[in-house]
């Protein structure tokens, strides 16, 4: 596979003299991850489209919401399945593996959601998720009342919905783009839950999730560090 | 229709204490159209959600691009058609009715543009926003190149896929929300095509796009408004 | 859009000897229209099929029906928006527009009729026509069910079923043969329901539904116009 | 199967007072098939639409054309198969098995005309014709072009999607009302081909369709009967 | 159609040396139905293969099971309608007709299922093959719970998803390879029920099915004979 | 995820008493894998089917064919992601990562073929195992052309298919039971490919596939082992 280290088949032109907040993010994600991803070198020929971006990418996988984090990677994870996306499957399946604590489980859900063992609440979510994806016409007030039979707030229906709908976004700039994941993101969190388990119960910090917004200055400085 | 007031299904909170910078954008949003288009206040109950959503649907439509605001506005309405988005249909539809100024042109691209008489160039620049709707994981090359021999650069492309994903997404949103358009879209660029054609022939100068983007105090500043 | 004038895509003879009562019939449309609609143009180059493409139509439309003339417009556009037509949205766009005296409703009609406030009645026989449309296969005896729980007869559900049809039919010849609108479809209708409304409330008679059938002389005379 | 003698399963009312055209042409159905097709009985309970819907099948399936009766049968069964018509196929699928002279290739296009060796011309056509039923908004000027180069005039073009667009209101009557054929359509040319060829070289004359429009008065006066 | 005689599009070698034991189960076919299937002979290129699959084709057809013959036929029948199988249609139609002792009834199924009288059992069992052959990744156990609800064992569940996973197998080797079904299956079981029925009251022993399982020689070892 | 140890949610019967031959291969199973992969713990329930199962996949996977066994595996999983199908995606992609020796490869088949860097060849081999999939009664004679100019003998194009159609009997039977696949699979080959190609270039032999096919007696035998 020749060209799997090109990050996309258009050149939409070099890289834009990022702004100070951009390179400061960038530093972060390579401290953090290691690397920076394919996404936002992508988007960097033009600053604005790359900040505009990661401030929405940011707000709705890290901001605050009546969905976890982990929660709100099984969505997108459930979308990109859906849609076959081979970059998001590949990183933000990396995401819910770690942030589900449970590999096997980040690997179905980017299989096919409903195999997995999920309880009410989360079934009903990526219920949701998916008809939004599939028939977005026929979303109803039906499908809103099944949410809240759920336990679900309007708030939480609101999120529920901005993630799906930014991953319907996302999958499809990666398709017509033929956008590559970095290949680190395989190798994340393939081991076994039992022993991530255990390291888990010694005291380990969770490592941070495999995307840029983890590492946003902006949602670091509002949670103190 | 008793709840056609309502801007939408969901009830996420109140509106946010909104920054200087939006309540600035939305008077100039009263200014310009008369109104605040639905889909701001429906994101007012997050400072930050709304700011991402601005910036990115900005710069998108009203940003620097090899495609004209009226093809960006072609591709958020044919997306839209095949979405079966009641807002976007309105609101955008009203749009490209002006910015095309020809009001039946406009229709006609929220109903098929399959039907409508288009160049090559616009003709293949649909046909991928449709297959990027419909089927995002059958984009291929072949795809890239067809856009590529009808004149896009790398570029234009990015931008072509850029408009669509996110009306992928905003329609969605839409459709999750049960979104309701400010009514005054309706009755935007009704008339004949020639009458205005006469009108803007004596010198008057095309209304301000519908769309909020329009008036953006970003985008003014940087055309030296 | 150079083409626009043209009737449709295919040339199949020149426009027969029409009966007198055809003649009679394209008159009164030109009286209470202004204009022959084009797809009876299209069908003149056959006097036998013409004809029995008016006398469905008219029935189907304007006959006794426990339906009233505006559900069925709901029908035909609902329809012909699963469909795309554009030749039906545009002419039947008008139609519900005049027929339900309130333009914004029938605009939303003809973009995605789960968006609009619709009583259990108009919801349950939407429904059905969509279901028809999209998947005549499966329609079964709880489809029925559900349209008699509603309040519907059993002719009026055949009703329902001759209408939608229809227009999976005409929808068909409009893409099949590339159909364009008479033009004055797009300026019927454009005005705010609340200064229609008043006028109404003055007296004034609302104007003929604009397609032939209302003015066909047949079911004018069984009117005793 | 208990309720197989029922016509429909709906009562729309009693059988209207049928004009006297309509009488004459049930005896003509009666003599020429031995028993009057159960769509018309559906019809029967207002002579309006009976009218209209007898006036329209007959034109399309036995009037004047560049298709022959045993291609508009091809059309017929090739739509309702896409459809999953029970009442179409069954009838026209017995119509076809007589026109062809050939039951099993009328069988093979009930199926799927795919598998049929069909000459380039028929091919074409009932791709057309198939395309038409599955995304009638996705027919372009390409497809109408397909069809020209396999020889068909535009009159041709406009009778393959006339064919085409009435059997998909007709198998959608026919699912809306679970109609139910004639018990003996099943049994009409299920004899094998080398043996209906043989008698045919003994001078037999072809037994009129099983279709009450081979017994249309109107049309049967047309060739003289 | 003079490829008629032609088994497949594909040649893929000439057949293997049989084992005896299915040279022995090729001269029970000619004996009892008359001729070898000829998917048999499309697979006789390769021993291992033609034994793997009569095995398991013999084995789900007329195996033991909570499922009558005729209702693995149904199945059998209901999925290749799906997929519009000319070879399994042909070939199983004629099968179905047989065991259901009515041909009227295996044609219906043969068109489409939901247009026949089924009580709920087999209701529920066709629905089920239904949508695992339409969309087998959404099934969950909500669709087993219709069927334990409907009176199957958990055996039974097994039984008809192997039977409908079977054809979706076999119908696409079928479309793969262009297969045509041997044409003595176009004939059989085309009487009349009544007449059968009333020849069945009259001692006579129903005709072995025209599938070779029927004459499987591991079976009729089983069954005694 | 407390039901993951279960194997399906039937409970067809207990196991039933193996064929000595069915045993043997079950310890090669454990010996070889380290497990009896739980497709055959499912059918164990009836050693016929299970027999039958066994020499159907065998002889696909691991039998003398113009494909690869890698290739093989990737129309498998090809197959399995557009069925969504948990346990051949995490069955089968571990036996991809295997076979091709490049875990990112493999993990990239199981989400979209079309992203993946493929030679002509193995374009043209997963495009026909995909329509064969999605819309199998649309194959036709180009389809077959396509392959045939890509290189493929006829005999390999029977291969795609048994292959293509194989899986898509196997997904239902796992989507209509919820099969569940051994844990095992998710840790098989997810070191990076230069480590693992580093071993391989010192010597090390491929560990054999995870499908029980590689440890078929029967096989193992033919290969002389």
């Amino acid at each position: 596979m020749p060209s799997k280290h090109k990050i996309m088949a258009l050149d939409p032109g070099p890289q834009d003299r990022l702004e100070p907040e951009i390179t400061e993010y960038f530093a972060k994600c390579e401290e953090k991850l290691g690397f920076v991803p394919n996404v936002f070198r992508a988007y960097a020929f033009d600053n604005a489209k790359l900040k505009a971006f990661i401030l929405m990418a940011d707000d709705l996988m890290l901001g605050e919401s009546g969905l976890s984090k982990a929660e709100r990677e099984m969505i997108a994870v459930a979308v990109s399945a859906i849609n076959h996306c081979h970059y998001c499957l590949t990183s933000h399946g990396a995401a819910l593996r770690q942030r589900s604590k449970d590999p096997e489980h980040g690997e179905l859900i980017a299989q096919n959601y409903r195999a997995a063992d999920l309880d009410k609440r989360q079934k009903a979510m990526l219920d949701f998720a998916a008809k939004l994806t599939e028939a977005p016409d026929k979303i109803d007030e039906a499908d809103r009342g099944a949410l809240r039979r759920a336990g679900f707030s309007d708030r939480d229906i609101w999120d529920i919905a901005a993630v799906a709908g930014f991953f319907n976004m996302s999958n499809r700039m990666a398709a017509a783009t033929d956008m590559k994941p970095n290949r680190e993101y395989h190798y994340v969190s393939r081991e076994r839950a039992s022993d991530s388990a255990l390291a888990s119960s010694r005291g380990a910090v969770p490592a941070p999730a495999p995307t840029a917004a983890a590492a946003s200055p902006r949602r670091r400085a509002e949670r103190g560090e």
